[in-house]
């Protein structure tokens, strides 16, 4: 046996000899970062050896002085002999960290008003069918010796009034011996549908106070959970991290393809159940003082791949065309069989999908949008790993997916990262100098850069000239920001390692500026094809709601600049914030919310892209900054007209 | 560490200096009958020394022969060193053995007829709400992009005209791959419940024909389990054991003071489940080549303390005063909530309880009796490890429970052991010679003696002489077969070790002859309680029906002789067999005969004999051969006239 030492984690562990740095880092639970789940493509992977030899090779990914440094790709690096392995910091802490994000955000707070009054117009109830009734029930004797659940059903029949009592196996197991805890006096947790109710929980004592649920977000990249106070409707603190299903590829196809080993839908299963939401949800109830059995209610939105393999859904067929989903809307789910960690007999309910890539997380979006009852016409564009838009009004909706890749959310870019502490989110580069101006996440030294600072950096990149409108660097610019490597690939340099005391320099390089056009072109492309496909162009859009992990931060001049947004009046722009799990957040605290969610999704026409005559035409017509025909983009003409 | 070697299993464990052999040999799962649990009460566990010393010491039940052989009582043994332990195959195998039972038995037929017969005069359907439906989908195409299951979904809703169409979790997980196995050809099992269905199971091809149901019977000594066919109503095979709970206790008391131990609730639970059941249900797959995912509903019947622990729920307050049942009716149970080893959806309906000891294995068999329906005084006598008695007709039905402890089904008797192969079911004895002539079941050597044995023994030991009305053995007989030990405790030796070439005699004891006597004492005095209760006596009875695991063999006139029955036309006694399991077929194949199930409790009125006034008088002049006022068995007198 090898011994492979992990530096950075002080952890030890054992393989054999030609086994793959990857497979024994995630055997290990050490994360790091392959989007192309070790395909040699990405060059994600990158770590430090510290001690020892291995079996491995130079890539393109790996530049010189690195390689001196001792850099290699983990996944193709095969272990010969003991080692000592430093995984940056990068990619193991802030890519995987858990976050608790406070719910005092001032404009996180703007954002759930904002939809909470779209449901209030339509005249939603805030109510949900969860109620908690503290009861005292008369003490058995010789003469009443009825059982205790008959003891409980008699006491509900007489004092609540309801006819029908059902219970969960899981309440009979604690029924006897809580009952005489604090002598026959307890609190019931119940859900009500007409004059039924089944009992879900019991305590002993007055617990009627201590009523939740969760929101989830099961975004590809991140996942956000939200306890929620069913009493309130209050957000009481939300947590969020990266989808540890990550290490098995960075967007859905790779993820799909890998579901497809042997065991592997297992493994996917737990990254997302046990190693993202359970770990999120543990830390919020510690935070909180909350028992997770309080937890009754939850809703969950994710892709339709996400939502597939949240159950442990076979998704290849999603992949294969014709494209087929395995299902759109869930059966009945309750917290013990998907094994999360809430109460055993906890609703939990999916956000249905619409199509193969139009999933649960738009309707939810959709949802909190309002579009579903806007006079105006609203094109909702969700900046996820994949791009999702919908177009439509009251009457009807349309709706598409582009293969937009992770870029909004940092994937994909060498030093991009999700927009969470230590993540440049906004840039302004100085004309004279080049230099740029970093703003930074909770203000501390940059360790990445997340999507909005990518628009950010790419727009100024292109109106201070450092870029064409093909996004390569001009090769006649002399400062010290700018380098080309030996394969001639340029790259601009964020943040050099000495100025701020980091292991490597931010850098932005072509490759990535050009991921990220293709990006943008994908989502802008589709939009225009979706309003074309109805004979309408951008000019009788209304509103446009930005939605998505990009952050609050987003430029909407800077995306209009760069070609990813239409260029349209700014006052139409609204950032919505996580549609997804504001969406699931009203269906969590308002039983109209869920029941229009039920059906959002059967109001909505899907368009497939792929086989729209003309999007490959509009796509490649879009991989341009702004765009192939400025004409499209009449102020930023103007903008960059000494370089047209 | 210390080797202990069960040189009767081929089996070697380690434990500590100082465990109980007891322990040691459950944590081996080598079963060790344990009526008392260890209470160095009940001697039934002894076991032999072969090898090595132990810390133990010689008890009432080891005779001086036998402790010279190495006989020890396991419950009373500390290992100190390495040993090796024989345990003597009766106990091991005997109690513990599964058997199939085969539906080919003729009088059993005859029970399930009569059942059947009582369901079709009260007009209900033998229909159940479970189908199975070969159906053939539309291959999806880019144009028909529906998912997996919208596709099934409209397939139903088009073909076979349900509205409303549920799917389960498992099933979800199942469907894409099971449809494209045989091109979008697959088989449906589902439930119906008006315009609605649930879709359980997903097969591919036409697997219409395989749809099964099984009826169990949690009996506290045995456990029967019977597959049926779910569309013919035919009960295809059978099969039972001990029920494996018996090593925490012979009775529910004992089982209910050890439940109350750490952890000792789940070992009950999966003493019954994984150990009993589990496997009862897996030899009858093997055997009929059956899948467990066909089964798709269960019946389920026990006694109250059976039916909690076979749900895991805590039993103690039903033991104390006021005798408090957790529940009288399960809630909506599926074979994964219970850890079945069935379909993981299949629907598990629990017979449901009267009171603390009046349970499902009662209102099963009453069901399956036809009291409910009966013009004519019933009186019903289920003879199981406790005896239970209802006595009624159309109009009204009383019942009580007796303690009358395990001895119908060979509890409690030295040599005693259910009615399995090698049990004598049948003693006559020779005036003359004293000498016993035995029938075995199976016609094999004799191994125990079984319930309806020790009727006929007690009773042919009565008129021949050799007891008299008290149950001693009369000190001047001088007769090989009769002897006394140095405790002056009188035995009949039903046979001699060297006459069948076994390992010990076979005797009856007058210990064992007097626990027979409270048994039967105790049905009897319950019986005429609870007739006294209305005012009536035995002449009203117009039928008596015999249930329980005693046998077919039961004699009816050598139970009236020993006073276990009362003294009336003989024509009166019915033996309606396992009526719990009957019961529970009806409940299985019948979807109006569970409707009836579910209700029947409520038509019985429960006496708790414990607090009724005159039971402890009637009890204890029901102690004797036949009964103290032996004016109430005319009959009987007549026969012991001599003895009088």
């Amino acid at each position: 046996m090898i011994k492979v030492n992990f530096t950075s984690h002080n952890k030890e562990v054992y393989c054999n000899k030609g086994d793959s740095l990857l497979e024994i880092a995630r055997n290990a639970d050490i994360f790091i970062d392959a989007p192309c789940n070790g395909n040699v493509s990405c060059g994600k992977c990158k770590v430090k050896l510290i001690k020892g030899n291995v079996d491995t090779e130079k890539t393109r990914h790996i530049k010189d002085e690195e390689w001196e440094q001792g850099y290699v790709l983990a996944c193709n690096t095969k272990v010969i002999e003991n080692i000592e392995i430093e995984v940056p910091s990068k990619l193991s802490s802030s890519m995987h960290g858990m976050k608790i994000e406070g719910s005092d955000n001032k404009k996180d707070k703007e954002i759930f008003d904002r939809a909470k009054k779209i449901i209030e117009e339509n005249n939603f109830e805030f109510k949900t069918n969860i109620a908690k009734t503290y009861i005292e029930l008369d003490e058995p004797t010789l003469d009443d010796n009825i059982s205790d659940i008959d003891r409980i059903e008699r006491h509900v029949r007489n004092n609540l009034g309801y006819d029908e009592i059902d219970f969960t196996l899981e309440l009979l197991k604690k029924v006897p011996q809580i009952i005489r805890e604090k002598n026959f006096k307890v609190t019931i947790t119940y859900i009500k549908d007409k004059n039924k109710i089944t009992i879900l929980n019991i305590e002993s004592g007055n617990t009627e106070d201590k009523l939740y649920g969760v929101a989830i977000d099961i975004g590809t990249t991140s996942v956000v959970v939200c306890l929620v106070d069913l009493h309130t409707k209050e957000v009481i603190d939300k947590a969020s991290s990266v989808n540890a299903q990550i290490k098995y590829g960075a967007d859905v196809i790779h993820r799909i393809v890998y579901s497809t080993k042997k065991n592997s839908l297992k493994e996917l299963n737990k990254a997302i159940i046990d190693e993202t939401i359970n770990p999120l949800l543990e830390s919020i109830y510690i935070k909180n003082s909350i028992n997770k059995d309080n937890i009754i209610s939850l809703v969950v939105a994710g892709n339709t791949t996400m939502s597939s393999l949240f159950l442990g859904v076979y998704t290849d067929f999603l992949r294969q065309e014709p494209f087929i989903p395995p299902f759109l809307k869930s059966p009945k789910l309750l917290g013990k069989d998907i094994g999360l960690n809430v109460n055993s007999n906890a609703y939990v309910f999916l956000a249905p999908s619409v199509a193969s890539y139009v999933g649960g997380d738009i309707t939810a979006g959709v949802l909190s949008s309002g579009i579903w009852s806007s006079e105006e016409n609203v094109l909702f564009i969700d900046l996820g790993t994949n791009g999702e838009i919908v177009f439509g009004n009251k009457d009807y909706m349309m709706s598409c997916a582009c293969s937009a890749g992770p870029a909004f959310e940092g994937g994909g870019i060498s030093c991009g990262m999700r927009a969470s502490n230590g993540a440049i989110e906004k840039v302004k580069i100085d004309k004279e100098t080049l230099k740029p101006i970093l703003t930074t996440i909770g203000d501390t030294k940059p360790v990445g850069i997340c999507g909005s600072g990518i628009i950010d950096l790419i727009c100024q990149m292109l109106i201070n000239g450092i870029i064409d409108r093909r996004g390569k660097i001009h090769r006649d610019i002399n400062n010290e920001r700018i380098r080309f490597n030996e394969h001639e690939m340029g790259e601009y340099v964020l943040a050099f390692k000495e100025e701020y005391n980091l292991e490597n320099d931010i850098t932005v390089n072509e490759v990535d500026i050009d991921n990220f056009i293709k990006a943008k072109g994908a989502i802008y492309s589709g939009a225009s094809v979706l309003i074309e496909s109805l004979g309408m162009d951008f000019s009788v859009i209304d509103k446009v709601y930005i939605a998505g992990g990009i952050g609050n931060n987003l430029n909407i001049e800077n995306s209009i600049l760069i070609g990813l947004l239409p260029d349209i009046d700014r006052e139409k722009f609204i950032y919505i914030g996580n549609s997804s799990l504001v969406g699931s957040y009203l269906a969590l605290v308002s039983e109209d919310a869920k029941n229009k969610l039920k059906n959002i999704g059967n109001e909505m026409t899907y368009v497939e892209l792929s086989v729209y005559p003309t999007y490959m035409d509009e796509f490649i017509s879009a991989c341009f900054l702004p765009h192939t025909n400025i004409e499209q983009f009449p102020t930023v003409r103007s903008i960059l007209s000494e370089q047209l």
